[in-house]
């Protein structure tokens, strides 16, 4: 197995045992980068020079049993969203032109602190905002959207042009892109990941995670991320926690709800069938299979658009001013409308959000986690605009990815997509896990459960 | 004394020693309604009957050993913004015609179940939408307007009718009335006290809180009223303390910040003089005296404004469209112009509070407490709409009276308004002391240890 094969958790021991050298791991990934960029667009900038200085850097403290933390000589990469001190953060736009961080953001810099060695900033739907990222192609068919919009982050990490990567999430845009490329992304808790320095598309529903090839990965790079900071005024003040799961593969005891409702309606039947399968592995593992009844779905498109367009038009209102040609069309039509929109709207979506919350909570109280498909379809075709059900109902591609996953922004609950198998026409599919508000460690247990029960998976075959 | 000129602390003392009955107690304080209710309006209804049966429970009760709780037998007005089980919660307003409250509000509940009796509704200004409650008189000078929006609790608590009332508080609604009318009023901590069952004026600005003729009496209310509940979305989830202040007066080692720029602009000579005569006594007990530069004052109204105009706009929505004629012009006009607010505005004005918050915290951190006037100028002329100002400027009352309490409610910081004097004319003066979030018991130790220092207080000569 080449290093740039490696899952997280393995490469860290390997360092951490001496077994391992930074620089051999930093150079395989390059390496595969080399090797499969030129098929996948995946990053804006590969920062290779750096990478091997820091490498060698790593090495040397390593040799030196000088080791930074849990990730050290660990190459990642960063969406182009979040902020790394002297590079520009492009958001995969024009209108970034010659712009340069002067810091860090609060997850690179703990990231560096932890040890980890950054390869890369990745491509990014248009300033996170859409479902697809139309820079970078499929990690497991060229011809296929890579998922948006951290899509450059998933297709890294599923190539193995990343050991691990973060995404952000706004409508499921760390999910929806795992799910397509067939790895693991974590949207954790509202609050629970500050988002100092990271790029805003809208305010009240972003949130900053992982993208990675394990479930334990997931765990050990959240570990990596958590802890208040007063800068991002969303963030909350919890006790920063192990999250790494335990061996242990019993699910004796653990509550999982199976919707009733809305998360298998207008779902192509390959995903709903690896999904039920998947379900039935929690089952065997000794899981409670409960139906629940998901409360308020009538509301979650209006309330999340509703949400979304007005924040995303006030955060770019400046430069739809003055630069509005350097956005894509797509982009700048929605900004466009978000200006146009009612405060009572807004005020309604607001109201609707809150209602969710308690009634999701309260539906929270039943069982531990919920687990459903995380989009409704695998990756389309690049360039498709629209899905055609089967009761005739005629759906955008970017409404139908944010279906199943935008509860998770509306609410806040976390939400963490696993891979459960592939279509017939192998492409991947994902099941997402939701839980309680903070309720992380259960959702990466119940997930990493169920990875065990499955042959370990090798890279996306790129090409 | 007549038992309704005690102070909440002294008459539960006195009941929990055997010494007051709370038939007494409530008797003298109906009877003191009777007497000054034609004067002051300063209730929506009086519950005699109701309160009469419960007075004598309670005397039963205390008389068989069996306590309540701390407030036993202790008369009390309720905002009608409050709901209470089977009765109007009328707001002051034609628009609420047959309205019959189903449920305790918890502030009402958590009352009761700590002994309180209720003697009745207060006036409040129409929806609590304004700052003088036309409906009511000041208590000290019948010409006078009482403030508002909590204009009846005020009144009532400065002129005996209530031993303590619970108020309302958007943009200094608990506070203005408080120092209008000699008494003392505090404003929580945005999402201290739950705000179940209160009607709302503006969501994200709404506060419930005491005004009682004492600082330890507000101590008492609020530890009646503080401990979290899901069903305000904003209640935090903060360990219930006991906020009664110890009887030292020593302020060594408090750091009282005094504002250099802000507070002290356009308020009247004698407010400004009393003020600095009390934070001159702060000083004297041992507080160290710092200034301060307030952040970002040019803000404030334009973020009051822009975050209330909608939200109330929003509550009101339907009635708005089905009887506006049942709404006094006042109110109406300012509803109809929250439909008008772009939600660029309204996202703004949520922009400037979350730097305003940040800024605000950077502050209290080299200060414990704020000290300044409550209100710009004592309580002016019923019918008064603008005051003109040495620099020239001419100020409607209602901007006025909500300029300096307003930054409490946009930062979400507590206030404690506690009387300081009165001005050349007789009318009573407030000085607010402003503290960090959650510092409720800093601010009632300094403001009980300035009341210490000076004569006990006597009713407001109502007539």
């Amino acid at each position: 197995m080449r290093p740039c094969e490696m899952s997280l958790a393995a490469a860290a021991d390997a360092i951490h045992a001496g077994e391992l050298s930074p620089v051999e791991l930093v150079d395989s990934v390059l390496d595969r980068i080399e090797q499969v960029e030129p098929h996948l667009h995946a990053y804006v900038t590969v920062t290779a020079e750096q990478a091997r200085r820091s490498a060698r850097e790593a090495a040397d403290a390593a040799a030196a049993d000088r080791l930074l933390g849990p990730l050290h000589g660990i190459p990642m990469g960063l969406k182009d969203m979040i902020d790394v001190a002297g590079a520009a953060t492009t958001a995969s736009s024009r209108v970034r032109a010659g712009h340069r961080a002067a810091a860090d953001s609060t997850v690179a810099a703990r990231l560096r602190a932890a040890g980890a060695i950054l390869v890369g900033k990745t491509h990014t739907h248009e300033f996170a905002y859409g479902l697809t990222t139309p820079q970078t192609r499929n990690a497991w068919r060229r011809d296929r959207v890579a998922g948006g919009s951290s899509g450059g982050s998933a297709v890294a990490v599923a190539a193995g042009a990343a050991v691990f990567a973060l995404g952000t999430d706004t409508g499921g845009s760390i999910r929806v892109p795992a799910a397509l490329n067939g790895v693991v992304g974590l949207k954790p808790t509202y609050g629970l990941v500050p988002r100092h320095g990271v790029t805003s598309l809208s305010w009240s529903l972003d949130h900053v995670g992982p993208i990675t090839r394990t479930v334990e990965d997931a765990a050990l790079v959240l570990s990596a991320l958590t802890g208040h900071d007063p800068r991002d005024p969303a963030s909350v003040a919890v006790p920063v926690t192990d999250y790494r799961p335990s061996a242990d593969t019993d699910l004796a005891g653990v509550r999982v709800g199976i919707p009733r409702n809305y998360y298998f309606e207008r779902v192509e039947p390959g995903v709903e069938t690896a999904v039920r399968n998947a379900i039935g592995r929690l089952g065997t593992l000794g899981a409670r299979l409960v139906d629940v009844e998901i409360p308020m779905t009538r509301y979650v498109q209006a309330t999340q658009w509703g949400l979304m367009v007005p924040e995303a038009a006030a955060y770019h209102e400046e430069t739809l001013r003055t630069v509005p040609d350097r956005y894509q069309d797509d982009v700048r039509i929605l900004l466009e409308a978000g200006e146009l929109m009612s405060t009572g709207d807004y005020l309604r979506a607001q109201r609707s959000r809150t209602l969710m919350r308690q009634e999701w909570a309260r539906m929270l109280e039943k069982v531990d986690v919920i687990a459903a498909p995380t989009a409704p379809m695998t990756a389309v075709r690049a360039g498709e605009e629209s899905s055609t059900w089967p009761d005739g109902t005629i759906e955008g591609v970017s409404d139908a990815y944010v279906r199943l996953s935008s509860p998770a922004n509306i609410t806040g609950a976390p939400s963490l997509t696993v891979p459960v198998g592939h279509d017939a026409t192998g492409l991947p599919i994902g099941m997402q896990l939701l839980g309680r508000p903070f309720g992380e460690s259960m959702l990466l247990r119940v997930g990493h459960a169920y990875e065990q029960t499955r042959p370990a998976r090798a890279l996306a075959p790129v090409g």
